[in-house]
C-alpha cells in the first residue's frame, strides 16, 4: 500500500499556509516541518504584519520546529517551503543540519540556487512538488497588488 | 574636533555585548544598530539559551531595530558585529537594504566573503574595527570550552 504521507502531502499543507499568507497581503509562501510524518511547525510569510525581512516561513519554521524539539539541531526533519529558500534561509538551514528540504516553485532571481548559498552537506533537496499551484498563487498575488497601485 | 562616535567607539559597544554572550556561555558575538550616532538595537548570540540557530547577534539587532524604526528597512542605519556575518546573517542584511555593516573578526571558514554570500549593493562594509580584541574574545572562549570538555 502506498504511503498517504508523501511530499505532495505535506507540500499540500505549506500550500496551505501560503494561502493563509495570501489572504494577509503577505508574499504567499508558507512552510512546515515534519518528523516521522508528523507535522511539528507551521508557519508562514509575515514581513509585512511584522515589519521584519527576517520573517520569512522558514526562518519561523526552524525556530518553531527547534522550539518543539527542544534542541537546534533538525536531525531528521524535512522542510517542505512553496517557494525556494533565500540566502538567509538556505543559511539557516545549514545552521539547521536539517536532514531534507522539499520546495515547490523556483525562485530565479533571489534563490539559494542562483546565489550559491551553501546547504549542511548533509540535506537532501528535492524540488518541483506542486510547482505549478505555488507558482500560480505568487503569480495571483503579484497580479492583484500591481492592480490596486 | 574629532567626532567622539566612530567606529571604533560603537564597535567597542558591540564588544559588550560580546562580552555578556561570554559569561553566558554563547559563542562570544555582538552587534549593536546604530542611526544618526544613536544606538537603537543591542544583541548578542543566544542560540544556545534558546535552541535557535537563528539567534545570531546580527539577526536579533535587525528584528529589534526595524520594530524601533516602524519599518523593515534599515536605511541611514550602521550594523556593528564583532564577528563577520554568516550566509544566514548576511541574506538577512542584503533585505533589510541596510546603509553600512562594520565588523571586527573575520570568519575564514564561514563568513559571508567565503561563502559569497551578496549584500545589498546599497551597503557599505567596513572590516577590522578592534579585530585582534574581538579575535581574542573568541579564542578564549574556545579555548575555555576545550579545557572544560
Amino acid at each position: 500500500m502506498q504511503n498517504p504521507f508523501d511530499d505532495t502531502y505535506f507540500m499540500r499543507k505549506a500550500l496551505q499556509e501560503a494561502e493563509i499568507a495570501f489572504d494577509k497581503g503577505e508574499i504567499p509562501v508558507g512552510a512546515i516541518v515534519v518528523i516521522d510524518d508528523k507535522i511539528i511547525a507551521r508557519s508562514h510569510n509575515l514581513t509585512e504584519l511584522l515589519n521584519d525581512v527576517t520573517a520569512h516561513a522558514e526562518m519561523q519554521a526552524i525556530t518553531s520546529a527547534a522550539n518543539y524539539l527542544g534542541g537546534k539541531y533538525l536531525q531528521n526533519c524535512t522542510l517542505y517551503v512553496t517557494l525556494e529558500p533565500c540566502q538567509m534561509c538556505a543559511g539557516a538551514l545549514y545552521w539547521s543540519q536539517i536532514t531534507k528540504v522539499v520546495y515547490a516553485a523556483r525562485d530565479e532571481q533571489r534563490g539559494f540556487i542562483k546565489m550559491r548559498t551553501q546547504l549542511h552537506p548533509k540535506t537532501k533537496v528535492v524540488s518541483g512538488v506542486l510547482e505549478a499551484e505555488a507558482s500560480e498563487l505568487l503569480k495571483r498575488f503579484f497580479i492583484e497588488k500591481r492592480n490596486l497601485n
